[in-house]
């Protein structure tokens, strides 16, 4: 079976780096040879922390009467991981979709935890968006977290817990995980950000003097928001079941936080509708200047044609061999040329300015 | 958190201006430094008008027994919004969402209150769409309202509360918050109107001569709707849920009210859409007229140098130098060949008209 | 609050006209400047017509014991509306709705009334849709209706119900209601049936010779579907409400006929879609249909250019001067030039021909 | 209100034949002028069939007791259908229905009987679909078949009921009902295979040598999907409402063949919707493939252009006329300007080969 | 009927063959002129297998107590399946879905067993994708599988059932079921990771030079789509029903595993959509990549005709006859003239720089 399924998630991979690749976005490469475990057990008096210990160890630390937030860093070794399932009493499907980071967001709601994966995205540089499949479990007195990589994205809220009087320390688990999910939808603004930016220099350059290097970035974006939809899109459902609440998971007080990440997550696949809406309006600006160009181009062809090729016709007549052709033996016949050529010349402009041409 | 909050706010500030800076819709500069709150107290009989006052001494005016509406214009102000939401019992996430101007429309219904924060619509010129961040605070006897910026749109309103037999005077505060939101939406009436007459402005200049002018300004319109719609769309789900008045908000009387607001969303939301599909026509007008003239251009060319070229080519064969060229030394040879010319010109031209290509 | 009201009216209306105003959709000038008050009290035995009189003596004419039809013609004199209102304990929003010209066809079912309102189409000529607004308000045993201006309509109706034998004398006003409208959705599709005649003339003119004016013919029919699909789209709605009748205004027996003017709305709607979707492939066709002559011209100056421009280059090079140029000398290089021009000349109609080119 | 309804047919008429005449759908002449009216009474034991009998002799072989199969061929006879639909208790909206030639499918339960309209399509030449329109009315023991025009698609299963042995006889006429509806659907497939052909036949044509007829064949072929779309959509709705059997029309046991007739239509459709797709694929190869000619003929028209004028401005210098011009003395001045010719004719084609024009 | 039944089985596979045959996929021709069936019975302790046996004698040693597999492969020998129909009571509908090979996936749940038919998908080569009808029957202790043709894609499945300590041996047949699934929806990510390549592949060459095979090729793509979503759309509701399990046919603790088997075909149903997105970007790319080769096609012939053509024109006005033309008998004339040109030429060449024509 264990065959069966490397192969799937083997091709899995290969669909989604197909489906991202063409924009640079590359898993990092550093991903932890080591898993870092790190427990922080808390409640309104004391803070616990505890870190790069062996996992019996950390075990002991753990408190049923307090909070506990296990935060796993790597995904790599699955020893570890099944040892938390078993403590936890994790389903074996559920390993699966942590540790498949190619999941898709959802929430399931099981007997007695509940489980929320998603994806968290941050962008370093222009060419690379760097993104991780976290996952999050929560059950009554615990919440843990599996990340992809090593990160310090949720070190300010370490730091807030450590705080006496933070509000953290006052609440659950479940406002520990809005937190740490709020934290993420945080991030997509952040990326959305630097796309609007992209998007911004893009149009200035089309407005201008597009070039294929502005049409290659358009579709560069828009390849960027199909991803990006990708990601945002399931969370939407995902976010919604846990805000409704229907299986008790989360604290009746705390409901109201995660409707306000639901409020969050709407408005940014609503900015991410209207981006793309206005991608397809830069395509047809592009589309627009360049056929602009092209017409210019072609006006000047036919201006150019149109004077000249009448006139030059005028002079292969007269240079014509024809022993009898009177007008070469008049006085004045090659001024007079000239002038009918002069009037001509002036005829067409003026037609053409009529015309506006140019 | 706070820092946290702020990074998003910012991130999404960007995000929103990205959206709308394009067609110049720029916040007001005229943030006021000061907060003005304004207090009316009103019942059947009598009305109190309270105004920059310090907020003490405003609570010692308001009167749980009367309907009393609390207008705040101006939200930089936090420690004073910070007591009102104290006074009224207002929670974190909904000053929150008062604050943050970039927040979409809609509708909470909390426990003791009802909240509708929407924009405000109103343009000026030509140049910008002047828009403000808006929210309600409905509760038994008492409307709170919270303006981004300080403006009059209410002003006829205030004169009417003062009015003696005024109908608002005789209904409750829900009555007041219908006026109010109704006031708002017609604003977008106003709004539509001016983006209607620049349709029909640059719809006939393109249907007279298109110019890359006109393109720009199409795109500019629809960046127009799709802002618009942006605005509009959540508002339909927000109105509605006031109408079905499930938790008892709104007295039953004035239910059908709200409906008629509704009404009119529905309506606005369908002239956008109207108007969506009007641009899309215009834009194929547009690429019609272009392409149009563009093929005009090229039957000229086509034209002008499918007769010259081969009369050229007959000049070009009596200027070649040979010995021993017959026709040269025939008396009427010229003549005969510009005869000849002749007949070709008038050949291709009744060519042309045939073709109907002039 | 009226004058409030009174602007967005004012900006609705421009904003219909704007959406409408391009395919000459006016308003007819000939509004009643008297409202026509007229009133039908019949049962299955007698039948009383009352018209032109004051509106008191009218009402004494008014029997709960019947069927009563009381129809206005003409908005414009809103003090007798009022008073019409008053007798019938008619809402002021509704009375609003009746007025509004420019409101959307829907359906309300009120606490002893139902109200209905839509748009009444037909067509006189190829330059004008002409078009009314007109409101339904079914109670008890009476059925008002509001015409926005005098028409005849509905002059068959009333013959109908003088017959002694007429099913509508036996029946209450809720069939009535129903035969006014069967009547309405009727003349849509005398509409329709214009429109498609427009359709197929463009059509055919196309498929010969398409020009700008044919094209400008499409987009003006796409401007009539898009206009009257926002007058009919919300109808389904509107009837399916009456036709399913949770609040029993109508009767068991009559149910079936409304359900049957649904029916032929849902078939208009589909005729709509269908004739949408012709309209785009009209102007695919038109498209296509250009870009071929495009590409005949094209090929056209091909050909010349690229048959003649060699040709001309060697006719130029026995035209250069030098001395010593042993061809100009030979006896039959003339003829010789001659000849090779004739064999390229060949070929190069060979190869086009060959190539398919014509 | 007849004539009422006959002004809105003729328009409907009119309608549907706008929106079908172009790919030449035309009914066929042949209408009966005689309506023939046939009865199949049976049970599992015998069988009577009763043909072109005056309407009272054959509802004396009419039996209740037994399952009656009433065949109606041609709508024209007003009288004899009315006949009908009083013996058999039909409304006369039914009847309206039932003559109505241009009624979309649809399914009605009535209070004791179903009835069911649909198109009954066959395609005999390239040029015509022929289809008819047909309505059912299953009652408790009898089944009635209301055909538009004379045929004998039905005729495989009229011998059917004679054989002693066949399932239709063991079986009410539900079961009659689906083996009619089922051949009805079988005569979709044949249409569809025949367009699929023509949409094979267009494709190669296409890919070889596109001319302006395969691209009217393919708008011939979208307005016969669009048409096909009108006529098998609401016949979805319309078989679903059987195969649920809410009010219990059905047999239960047979419950499951309506249910596999509702499976061949979503694959109708479905196979409907793919075609669509490929039909628009084809409309993309057809523009790229003309688009493809259009960039050659102008790279032909380039490459000569750009190789032949500048050949003739040097042969143009050399024919000037000048007294002094040297090079004009010398004695292999011509050999050497033919030289240069060379040189820059074999360079250009270099150039234009290393840009891959040909 | 079976003449009925058969015609429409003729039709509707030429529909599929013309809906797939461009892209080559054609049914393998080494459909099994003699039906395999194997018997696989097994419980936690011992498993049975029997093949090539009559079908007799394998029913002998189907065990009602134990689990028992029977997979058929071929569809050809309809007495063989008639006689399995017999003894697991099968409906006369459900043997016609399965031997009909274009049927679309679906569920059924029938009163003592489930019915679930797909595809199932795998690619051998870059012509053909090869496909096979499959079908699965869900009994108490039983489970069919109908194979179109003979295959090897479960036989790992097979050796792990023999293993002793498999989890397939301990649960019952609806986790065969199960796992059977999954293996085909495994092969589903391998055909799109081959077409994932090919998308790649293409898009490289079109951003490099475009040519029409490119354009070939993205059609091809669309199509394989086109075909895909058609069979894994419908997928998604079948699986969807099973997991549901509304009428208990899958044991509560394996519903999860249908839930995960759910998720992969939304996953895949989601990917094909973005590669459908993905390719129309493609086609935007080839198009606009064309579109700017002619552009730069059009720059060089206007550049050249613009250039040449007016030095052309004064070389023929010198090349002129006339008798008396001063400046030919200038000394310096020809080399003025020469100067000129030369001028005209740079200041043309700067012209264009200027413009950034190249």
């Amino acid at each position: 079976m264990k065959a069966n399924r490397k192969s799937r998630k083997a091709a899995l991979r290969k669909v989604t780096e197909h489906l991202t690749g063409e924009f640079r976005v590359k898993q990092e490469i550093k991903i932890p040879e080591k898993v870092i475990i790190e427990l922080i057990s808390y409640n309104e008096e004391t803070v616990i922390m505890a870190e790069n210990k062996p996992l019996d160890e950390l075990f002991e630390q753990y408190n049923d009467g307090r909070k506990n937030w296990i935060n796993v860093d790597g995904l790599s070794d699955r020893t570890l991981i099944d040892q938390i399932a078993k403590k936890f009493d994790l389903h074996f499907l559920l390993i699966e979709d942590i540790t498949n980071v190619d999941h898709q967001p959802k929430t399931d709601e099981l007997e007695d935890h509940l489980f929320l994966t998603m994806k968290m995205f941050y962008r370093f540089d222009e060419e690379k968006i760097h993104y991780e499949h976290i996952s999050f479990v929560l059950g009554k007195n615990y919440l843990l977290s599996f990340q992809e990589k090593e990160g310090d994205i949720f070190a300010p809220l370490r730091t807030r817990i450590k705080q006496e009087n933070g509000i953290i320390r006052k609440r659950g688990t479940d406002y520990l995980l809005y937190r740490l999910v709020d934290t993420i939808v945080d991030s997509y603004y952040s990326v959305l950000e630097k796309i609007g930016e992209q998007v911004e220099a893009v149009e200035e350059n089309i407005s201008k003097n597009p070039t294929v290097k502005d049409f290659q970035q358009i579709q560069k974006i828009r390849k960027e928001f199909i991803y990006l939809r990708r990601v945002v899109y399931p969370l939407r459902e995902a976010i919604n079941k846990i805000a409704k609440n229907e299986n008790g998971f989360i604290d009746e007080n705390n409901e109201k936080y995660f409707a306000d990440v639901y409020d969050h997550v709407i408005h940014l696949i609503d900015s991410l509708d209207t981006y793309k809406d206005l991608t397809s309006t830069m395509m047809d600006l592009y589309m627009n200047t360049i056929n602009y160009k092209m017409n210019e181009v072609m006006k000047l062809l036919t201006i150019i044609t149109t004077i000249f090729i009448p006139l030059s016709f005028i002079a292969g007549i007269y240079g014509m061999n024809f022993d009898n052709m009177p007008e070469l033996r008049w006085d004045n016949g090659y001024f007079g040329v000239l002038a009918i050529m002069g009037s001509i010349f002036i005829l067409m402009i003026v037609y053409f300015r009529y015309k506006k041409w140019f």
